[in-house]
């Protein structure tokens, strides 16, 4: 297949590749497919196409017949705009990726999109192009892989043993959650991550020196990262001695790789034109001429397709595991049934069992307490079942309790270490939880403030993108949270949440509903839950069994009118309270519904829905200590909201209540004014 | 008024207050205050009111009598919980702060709340709690001093010539947003910011030695700060020495204090048990025993009070500022009447003609363009005549159009400085455009991808809680972005900001428009605006006279119906034209509404409001490329809304427009099914 020209050196390509060779079929591969789309960015894959060949054929331990392969090294691309790096990275070591597949990128439904989406390709390890995050991802992974070998190694048997390898730009690099991760990377000595970066000195707006100036190896160091300097990102014996570094290393590991983007095109290489836009013809003919690369697009020739291949090698690694791990098996039985089951994502058998019996428990005892108390209560009952509860607090332990009796920190030996001090990272702390669940073998939760989830709010849209098992802890739900003032004080944030796609907000109104949230945030497999609590105190709701059933449906009659309703209130967490009283006041056609999560009612089937909430009735009024306008869904333009509708403000939480119209009177009030 | 007491020098007291004593004088205000409101954050005022005493008595250039004095030093309590310190020095030094208001603290109302908030007290230049970006802000302030100073300054007439003084502890720090600005700071060599760490080794959670291990001086050499280690944050000789280096930096100072929180508390200091509750009145006189402080509860002794005060010397500083200025002002009159201008915050007379003459020349030309072009070209016409208008994007400069032909680079000498290159860091470029506003002397603005409004989202809720005349600019505004993907397609953003209260969203939905909500947004100045544009090309819509003065009020009826309306069509943006389109196809009965802002819409009298949508009319159908039930707010539950309910995908935009169902069929659809 591969064709003679007057500057190929034919015999050479035919018998033995040269690694630029095997590079320069990572770069046409982005050069072409990014013309053929008319649309992406071919300078990143040009650039790290020397680092990858020599990563991937000689490093990279995965298995492309099984991208699942429980202990394959995992690589993430943190620069995710360079997606055609990883795809032809997929496609040539044999995954489940074809050449056309490549010749879809960037078209619908394909499986090759814009950015790596693990969700639409196999192989692609977590979704990445909101730039920073795919570094988080992998120290979540990093963390993940350093607890479970903790956890289930033994001697002679490390079945747990794999590297995460990220490539990234300088764009991740001047977001600031890179700072947040890698400090704590650093923290926890995470020796098996290695983080090369793409040091080319361009990014969008043109050369770097402008806005990016940071001595970026003696930050690294000052996070207790081992630092690999001055690295010829196109010299493979320089890649390789870095390697050789990383892999001694007991500290996490930079790799700074100077490179040239868009290297191989005489016109646009070291410049940002090569970025984020198509070579065009002319300079892709004047490329392929000076990298003596003379295939047609798309055509690998097959020596080189055979020298990229790794299914045979990837084959023996993982055979060589799953003979380790039989051995395994035979001399601990119960640690590689309980391995298994985590890394499947199954929960504990019993464990539904265990739910409902503290559930229906809860409901008989009745306990006053803050919905914050009542998720430490739900932890605590819930996490000696579920090892793989992992998570912690964004410097707020005390405030968020998410700290329980059986607590273990990560930042130490405890082989059952299941207690993350996360210190002052919103973002980061997220994105770490998105990489440690997508890794496998946890539940990660992480905590904050509800109105500081703002700081971490990509990395949980993310979590909702991919469809990520993650558990998201926001306490301090509303002006309730008091003293602390109105940037303490979240006010848009459960609507804007609501908003995220497949994001499962709650926000319970008793310790009861608080155990249900977190039991669907524990069983739900397919997406986040953000878990909502007050600081203060809540009263108990009294419920039956089917009522006790149909929390989990996110909606439910807790309290029916005689007949069909005349008027429904709508309530949810500390506000359900105040609707139970105003309904006392209002009469017997007064229906209660509290709604703990409007994302998993909006799931129910029409008929359950219409019967909560029929049609018929108009006179609706919803009370939430929240943005008023998120109810307009649920009151139409008939009906009445009690919420908020500006900023709150600092005093003791009781006086805002009343200054803001949370009270019987104002829900009454309200519900009268409908007429 | 100093009574005598066993171990008390009250000789001394009198005639001579010491440093630690004058420094004591802080500390039990705070540590009084936050007893009385049973709430509040003792610790870091105990641990940095040395640092305070030493800094605003020796150094810090004020006026208590003017806070406004436009020459004074700017000082920011970044670790804003610590606001008693704040309130404390206020007091103190002379600002309209009374004892009563201190004792006031964290009451409704008061100007002494939960954290230090610039709306609610003289004084407090930014809002601060939320952690980092107070450091942001100052290096906003710090920015614009610098390049103020390159404008207006003259041989001999240093007329802007101030500092910004930064204390901030390990959870700023901590934060990545400290990353983003203290990088930019140390490009932009912003030499008269000086920040304090107060290393105090506690965090809330405990010694930070768990989870921050960064060797903080190092990492803020590799920004290319000045960094001053090792300072005893308790010996003022060694803060003022340590002050004296960085008033000869040429590059922006870290000071590194080494202080004890709850300094003086014999059992509670160095513990994060002092950090976010009252120490409790045994220990708090143990605490006054131990400091040898012998005054009830908020009783400050005259020769202390008179040893804070600033009155006298900061009338001085202002004074000789002015006989500088009105030299200044003889010299260089337009100078001093272009300064006034600006830091007046007033627009040149004339703009407002201006715009309205470039506004109906638009109207009349009827360009079609992408929105985002709109917006570049509403720059090109309005920032010549508005020297104040200084911004730039994340790295997203050719995307976001926010280079104009007379955009000069602020990190470079020209005295017109007016583009930033912020690099890739939405949240710290958000932040520091808070900083700059706040300054005085600019109308900044920011620009990302709406998508990364993410990573700015808290900034974005400053600048709106403080009424920061700040403009966002988000581009690439819905899945008309198209192949960048699900990760780079905004669906839940632009109802997630409309939510954040005071916040001014525009999408606009042709050239005419957008310029409208450029000169909004300019104009505006109680509140930030975010201005939302397309990537791709939209039609130019007709307008008479009187839509074209109405698009200011938000929304507008484009085309009316012949008589009262039987249906209302509601769009914003791109999908405007989609509504145009179906309405020709539904017939004379519908009425199409654009709604640019409905946040400006919903401020209108209710007459207006109710003219362009009248409650009669129930037959509504909303479109926008945008979470669906944001608009049920204005079609109830018996209009229809053509919208997105999940995620986009990557594909080409008119691929996904269809797919997604924004087609003039699908909205003809929509309101036929309404009946």
């Amino acid at each position: 297949m591969g064709r003679p020209g007057p500057r190929a050196s034919p015999t050479k390509i035919m018998t033995q590749p040269s690694r630029r060779d095997l590079a320069n079929a990572l770069r046409f591969l982005a050069i072409d497919a990014v013309q053929a789309a008319n649309s992406g960015h071919p300078g990143m894959p040009m650039g790290m196409a020397d680092i990858a060949e020599v990563l991937w054929r000689d490093h990279h331990r995965h298995n492309p017949a099984n991208p699942k392969w429980q202990n394959r090294d995992r690589f993430i691309l943190s620069n995710g705009h360079g997606s055609m790096l990883q795809y032809g990275l997929l496609h040539l070591a044999g995954y489940d990726l074809s050449i056309d597949d490549l010749k879809a990128f960037r078209q619908f439904e394909s499986r090759t999109p814009g950015h790596p989406e693990n969700f639409m390709t196999c192989g692609v390890e977590t979704t990445t192009g909101p730039l920073g995050q795919g570094l988080a991802n992998a120290v979540g992974m990093a963390l993940a892989e350093k607890l479970l070998a903790r956890r289930f190694n033994r001697e002679g048997f490390d079945v747990v043993d794999h590297r995460t390898w990220v490539f990234m730009g300088d764009g991740c690099l001047m977001e600031g959650v890179s700072h947040e991760v890698a400090s704590l990377a650093g923290t926890w000595k995470l020796n098996k991550l290695v983080a090369f970066w793409d040091d080319n000195s361009i990014s969008i707006d043109g050369n770097v020196q402008g806005w990016f100036t940071d001595d970026t190896p003696a930050r690294f160091e000052a996070y207790g990262w081992t630092v690999v300097r001055n690295v010829n990102g196109h010299d493979p014996k320089e890649i390789e001695t870095a390697i050789q570094t990383a892999l001694k290393s007991e500290k996490p590991v930079l790799i700074c790789c100077r490179t040239t983007i868009g290297f191989g095109s005489p016109n646009k290489a070291g410049k940002e034109s090569s970025h984020g836009a198509p070579l065009g013809k002319d300079e892709i003919a004047l490329t392929r001429e000076g990298l003596e690369w003379k295939y047609a697009p798309f055509e690998i020739p097959a020596e080189i397709a055979s020298a990229w291949n790794a299914r045979e090698a990837g084959a023996k690694h993982e055979a060589d595991w799953q003979a380790l791990f039989d051995a395994y098996a035979q001399a601990h039985p119960e640690l590689a049934a309980e391995y298994s089951r985590r890394m499947a994502g199954e929960l504990p058998q019993g464990f539904a069992g265990e739910a409902d019996a503290y559930i229906a428990k809860l409901q008989e005892d009745g306990p006053v307490v803050a919905s914050r108390k009542a998720s430490q209560m739900a932890i605590e009952a819930f996490a000696p079942h579920l090892p793989e509860l992992v998570g912690g607090s964004a410097d707020l332990a005390h405030s968020n309790l998410t700290l329980w009796s059986g607590s273990k920190d990560a930042n130490g030996d405890d082989a059952n270490a299941n207690y993350i001090y996360f210190g002052v990272r919103e973002f980061g702390m997220t994105a770490i939880s998105n990489g440690m669940t997508l890794h496998g073998g946890f539940i990660p939760y992480d905590a904050t403030f509800l109105v500081f989830s703002d700081y971490a709010r990509n990395a949980v849209r993310m979590s909702a993108l991919m469809g990520a098992h993650a558990v998201h802890v926001y306490t301090h739900d509303s002006i309730g949270l008091g003293e602390d003032g109105p940037t303490h004080q979240p006010i848009e944030h459960l609507a804007s949440l609501r908003y995220i796609p497949n994001n499962d907000v709650w926000r319970p109104c008793d310790a009861v509903e608080s155990a249900v949230s977190w039991r669907a945030a524990i069983e739900r497999k397919d997406g986040p839950s953000c878990l909502v609590f007050s600081r203060q105190n809540l009263a108990h709701q009294p419920r039956d069994g089917e009522q006790l059933r149909n929390i989990a449906r996110g909606g439910y009659v807790l309290k029916d009118s005689a007949g069909a309703p005349e008027l429904i209130l709508i309530a949810t967490g500390s506000e359900v309270d105040l609707a139970m009283q105003a309904a006392a006041q209002l009469g017997e056609g007064v229906r209660v519904v509290s709604m703990p999560s409007t994302d998993v009612f909006d799931r129910q089937d029409g008929a359950y829905r219409d019967a909560v909430l029929p049609d018929a009735c108009r006179k609706r009024v919803a009370i939430e200590a929240g943005t008023a306008d998120f109810w307009r869904k649920y009151v139409g333009l008939d009906g009445a909201v009690v919420g908020m509708h500006g900023y709150g403000s600092s005093a003791p939480a009781d006086v805002l209540f009343r200054h803001f119209g949370f009270t019987v009177d104002a829900v009454v009030q309200a519900a009268r004014a409908l007429g």
